[in-house]
């Protein structure tokens, strides 16, 4: 069942799946998000995507074993952030220590009080629709209310464990 | 609530939203499935996300009113193809007239008769584990059983309506 020249993957094998996503480029976002406590919570998501435009809906998955996940489970809005190369730093930094990433001006308090990671290339206002719980993970999915547009600049990819710009046309 | 040298978006304003969500690069994916009367379908996604490696899970987006959505609504598996540079022309086909996507020779029958995508850099069968509904649309699920991985090539990013290839680190 495998056509010629390719290698087949054992299923249920963690390591082949990472191996086939692998190949699989993303671009790169930043989810925020505000406990009920005020505390702010935020995360580097490479699953962000479209739904949508009528109505305006995106998607993203999370592990609800994530530090950000009460929040989500819990709050009305989020925030999502599209990154430029320019933003390289900060993805690294949500996707650090959860104890650091808001330890700093990168940020500033949006709507509902939720973060805004500043000189973004574009973030917007999501109200949670939908969270769909699958094993220790979830489906998030917004309808955008608000927003704004940054200054332009390449697109920031996700791609082999690297940042990367866009490159040429294929 | 705007940071300084940002363009707000009007709320529920279409061409706004799809403003900010080219400022979002994504990896592209075919996803093929197999209608009940064994009719083969499939389309160019920019959706495709890893859900989560333990097991391994995936998700898409599809408006459900694509010609596929009969399909996936009511079949048990898809396969999921990560594409490199190479697949360029396949891509675009499986984005073009519905009725066209299967005409050539540039699939051959995989597991449980679905189509799989010939000369790709990676396939995933998944069992679909959840469709959910969101107005016209649906994330779908799948659960990753099968899989092979092809040649390599450079990712294949789609942005600004354009095919490329991923480029220099961020």
């Amino acid at each position: 069942m495998v056509p010629d020249g390719e290698v087949d993957l054992a299923p249920s094998d963690v390591a082949a799946f990472k191996q086939a996503f692998r190949r699989h480029a993303a671009g790169v976002a930043i989810v925020t998000a505000r406990h009920p406590d005020g505390t702010p919570v935020g995360f580097t998501a490479t699953s962000l995507a479209s739904l949508a435009a009528i109505p305006p809906l995106a998607s993203f998955n999370m592990a609800r074993t994530a530090s950000a996940w009460p929040a989500i489970a819990d709050t009305e809005y989020a925030i999502i952030h599209m990154l430029g190369a320019r933003n390289r730093a900060v993805a690294e930094l949500m996707a650090a220590d959860n104890g650091a990433r808001f330890l700093g001006d990168h940020w500033t308090a949006g709507p509902h009080g939720i973060p805004i990671i500043r000189n973004v290339t574009g973030w917007m206002l999501g109200r949670i629709v939908e969270r769909l719980p699958v094993h220790n993970n979830a489906v998030v999915v917004v309808q955008i209310e608000d927003g704004a547009i940054g200054d332009e600049d390449d697109a920031l990819v996700y791609h082999q464990s690297t940042f990367l710009r866009p490159g040429d046309p294929a």
